[in-house]
Formats: C-alpha cells, sequence, structure tokens
C-alpha cells in the first residue's frame, strides 16, 4: 500500500500511523467519522459529510476541528488515486491522561486521522441479507465509532455468505442495514424508514431520495416492519460506497426480485447519471 | 508521571504508546477492557477480573490473549507503586487493513494495553448523583469500550457537580451507574437489579454481596424503578475503585441517609475487613 494516513497535520506511511492508547476514541469510543465516497478519484457528496461530521460533533459538545478537510481529501487522492472507494476521517476528543470517563468540561485537543481506501467497485448485482437484533445505542443519528453492536450484525452476515445485516428492534421494527440505509417498494411505491435517533441520516439516503423526486416516483417515510420487508416488491440498500443495489434474498428466503423493469433500475440508471454530474 | 504502558509485550512511556489507527478497537470500539483495583500497590479480585476479561472476549468470538496478565500488572506495580487506584488492561480484536467492518472470520492478532493508574482515595462521603437515560447499546454485560453512552452520561453527572449518573431505561427501569453498579435499601433490605443483558457483571457487586450473606442481610435480585429510588432508606454505588458508597442526594433531592447507624456502615466496615484479607 503507498497511499499515506493524515493525523493531525502530518501525512505518515501507513505502518506509522498511530494514535495514543489515551485517545478517547481508543478508551471510550469518543470519536466521529465519515467515509467520503470517490469515483474516479473525484469526491461524491464532500459538503454533505462534512455537514454531518458538523453537526456529530456538536451533537457531542466537541468542536469542529481546525483544517481544510477539502484539501486533505484532494492531497491524500493525489498521493495514492482511488478509483472507486472512499475518504475515512475520524475525529475523536482527543488525548487524557490519566484516563477518565468524563472530561470535566475541558475542551481537548482533537485527534483527526484521515486516509483513502480503494475497494472493488461493486457489480450490477442483487446482494444478499440476514435480519439481526438491533442492539445499538440509542443515538444512531450520531456516526460515531461506538460500532460494535455494527461490526457483529455485519460478521454474523458474512458468516452467513451474506452482505448486510438488517437490523430488527425488539419490538419488530427494520430500522437500517449495519453500514446502509434501507428501501422498500410495494405497488409502485417505495418507503423507507423516517429519520430518528434510531436511523443514520444517510447522505446517500438522501440522494436517493431527491432521484425518487426527479422521477416523480412516489415515496413514503414510514415506520417499517420486518413482515412489510418480505411483503416488499424490491428491497434496495443505499450507502456511501455501495450506491443503491437491490437484494435478491433475505435470510435465505428469496425475494421475487426481478432486475430487468425493476423500479431499482430505473432509480440506479438516474442515481448513477446524477452522480456523475455531482463529481468533484 | 514515571510510570509505563504495557503494549503487546513491551513496556513503553505513556507519550511512546501508541496503537495503530487501523486497530479494530480505535476504529470499530472492537475491545473489551478491564480495571483490577489496587489497593497499597496489592490486586484486589485479580483472578475474578481475568474471568471476567475471558467472557467479555469469547462473547466477541475472541480468543484469550497469550499474555500472563499476573505477572504484567506485578511487573506495572513494581516500575510504579500505585496506593490506591487500578490496573487498565484492554484488549483489541486486532489491527486490520484496509478497514473494514466484519473480519471474515479471520483471527486477527489481539493488541494488548495495559497501564497502572493512581488515583485519590475516596473519603468515607456520600455522594451525589444524577439520573439519565440509558442509551447503551444491548449488551452492556460484555464489558467493550463501546462506552460512548457512559460517557456522555457521566460527563453530564460531572456538569451539574454530581459523581454519578444512573441509567434510566424508556420504560423506567434503572440499571446501574454509568461506571457503577446499584443497590438500594428498604426497611432492612437490600435490593439490586438483576443480572441481565443491560447489567455490567460487576465484581465488587458480587462482592458486596457475598458481604450481606456473612451479615445475614438479606437481599433481592430484582428489577428497580426509578420511583423505587426515591422511596428507599439508602442508595449505595459499587465499583472497583470505589468500593461500596451511599448516595446523599439524586437529581438535586435529598435523600434521607444518615451514615450514621446506617446499613451502608456495617456493610462499608465489612467490605473493608474482607477486602484486607482478600489482597494479594
Amino acid at each position: 500500500v503507498n497511499s499515506k494516513v493524515f493525523i493531525n497535520g502530518k501525512f505518515l506511511d501507513p505502518d506509522q500511523a498511530t494514535v495514543s492508547v489515551f485517545d478517547r476514541g481508543f478508551l471510550f469510543s469518543d470519536s466521529v467519522y465519515e467515509v467520503i465516497h470517490v469515483d474516479g478519484n473525484k469526491l461524491f457528496l464532500f459538503e454533505e459529510h462534512i455537514e454531518r461530521l458538523k453537526r456529530s460533533l456538536s451533537e457531542l459538545d466537541m468542536d469542529f476541528p481546525n483544517y481544510d478537510f477539502l484539501t486533505i481529501c484532494q492531497e491524500l487522492l493525489k498521493i495514492s488515486p482511488v478509483d472507486y472507494g472512499g475518504i475515512y476521517i475520524q475525529v475523536t476528543r482527543g488525548t487524557q491522561q490519566p484516563r477518565s470517563h468524563f472530561w470535566h468540561q475541558k475542551k481537548l485537543l482533537p485527534n483527526v486521522v484521515a486516509f483513502a481506501q480503494s475497494i472493488k467497485r461493486p457489480e450490477k448485482k442483487a446482494l444478499k441479507a440476514i435480519t439481526y437484533p438491533d442492539l445499538r445505542w440509542g443515538r444512531c443519528d450520531v456516526k460515531s465509532t461506538s460500532l460494535l453492536a455494527n461490526v457483529l450484525a455485519r460478521e454474523e452476515a458474512a458468516k452467513n455468505s451474506c452482505d448486510e445485516a438488517l437490523l430488527v428492534s425488539s419490538s419488530g421494527w427494520v430500522s437500517e442495514g449495519s453500514s446502509t440505509n434501507l428501501f422498500v417498494c410495494r405497488n409502485g411505491v417505495v418507503k423507507t424508514p423516517p429519520l430518528s435517533e434510531n436511523i443514520l441520516p444517510g447522505v446517500t439516503r438522501k440522494f436517493c431520495l431527491e432521484v425518487l423526486n426527479e422521477l416523480a416516483i412516489p415515496y413514503k417515510e414510514e415506520k417499517l416492519s420486518k413482515e412489510e420487508l418480505f411483503n416488499s416488491d424490491e428491497v434496495w440498500i443505499t450507502s456511501s460506497t455501495k450506491d443503491v443495489l437491490p437484494l435478491e434474498s433475505i435470510d435465505g428466503i428469496e425475494l421475487k426480485f426481478e432486475m430487468e423493469n425493476s423500479l431499482w433500475e430505473q432509480v440506479f440508471n438516474r442515481f448513477k447519471e446524477k452522480k456523475l454530474k455531482s463529481l468533484k
């Protein structure tokens, strides 16, 4: 890997890229992050991600760090171009020694980490998902690194040779995937769970809703039950690095989805077109 | 600070003590920890903490690292003796590059961090607490570093000049404090919430129940409502570095607690005696 990792103003080799063990991100998952999608070495929806980063920081009473993230991203992409992937940015509350649960209302110096990462461009192919209990904390609208529940769910999906885990609350509502937002369609109407403290306000989710608007496809933001998942004509997931992709099975049960003439394909094509125009 | 930090077999100066930014503990809070209490430079309930560490690791499908933690603890206490405090141990799933939510069932090499930390010996004094929404994830019985909900609650307590935040679920049950277990007494009977996925199986909680047994003080492990907190004769919190301490107020409301002739004082005295015999 010939990429670099940005840490607090320096661009370091990945094996030199470290943080203190007294960093509150490491000790308490007291940190937030973003993944800004890169396609053809260009940034997608950069401003929207930075806006969400600001919101996450503000919700945790942290200041926005004094860095020009656009320049950092551009520098990272200059050092190692990314055909498809993302730029990961993490901001922690900072290093605090001795370790203490609270930070005494003192503003610490945040630790800022950023790196570019290439992934395989997703094929135009339906994915498989499992359902899994939603064990996440009560503020999933804040994009924090308190992700243990998410990664356990995602690993369970991988164990079952699936691509995503759809998270179901104890009362039977499906909120989203472990790192994706969720859409279903039935009889030509699209539905996605409304923003709440259990849902990440997905940048790609919002972009997808704009695409639906442009295509005049009706949609509603309403709570979604596990039963509805299986009674839908189509189920899609969205994320920064997946754009919008359909599912072909959930919990091993085949969905009746056919790619050809699907609502998804209309949305996918318009999404792609609109995305190309938005890349910077 | 002339202490050292153990990392993966080496004892390093605190400012040299770093982990990779690709550590899964840092990126995903995919790690577990323990704080082993030290009094008079001796370890308290070492085996019990290691047992719980084993359980936490096993619940997350991680192997117990191949280190002799007793020797590590003793070495840390030799380098910098601790009159009162603890030894912090953290085990992460390991470093994984590129960043990926799942670890593909591959066993990574865990990162192991340990350091000694001195704190002020608590006074024999009643504490103040607030109540705060329990926003934690669904597996609080696993002592993971997914602690963002805990530290936000604890900071809110500090903002209100209080010592602890008691966590109340949306249905009105009080589970425990942000880093303590909870006991109440009414009419000579002690009550503490039963172990569940919302409760950390506290090593000090268990030790305190043993003390109650020895003193033939009746107790029950039952769910506890927020109302009961305020209707109790005494409210205590327990933790590895606090032993057992009473509260004098919650949410600014004075409790009727009097230290003299309290049930707490009986328990505190026996706890201290029993503790002295258990230090190693």
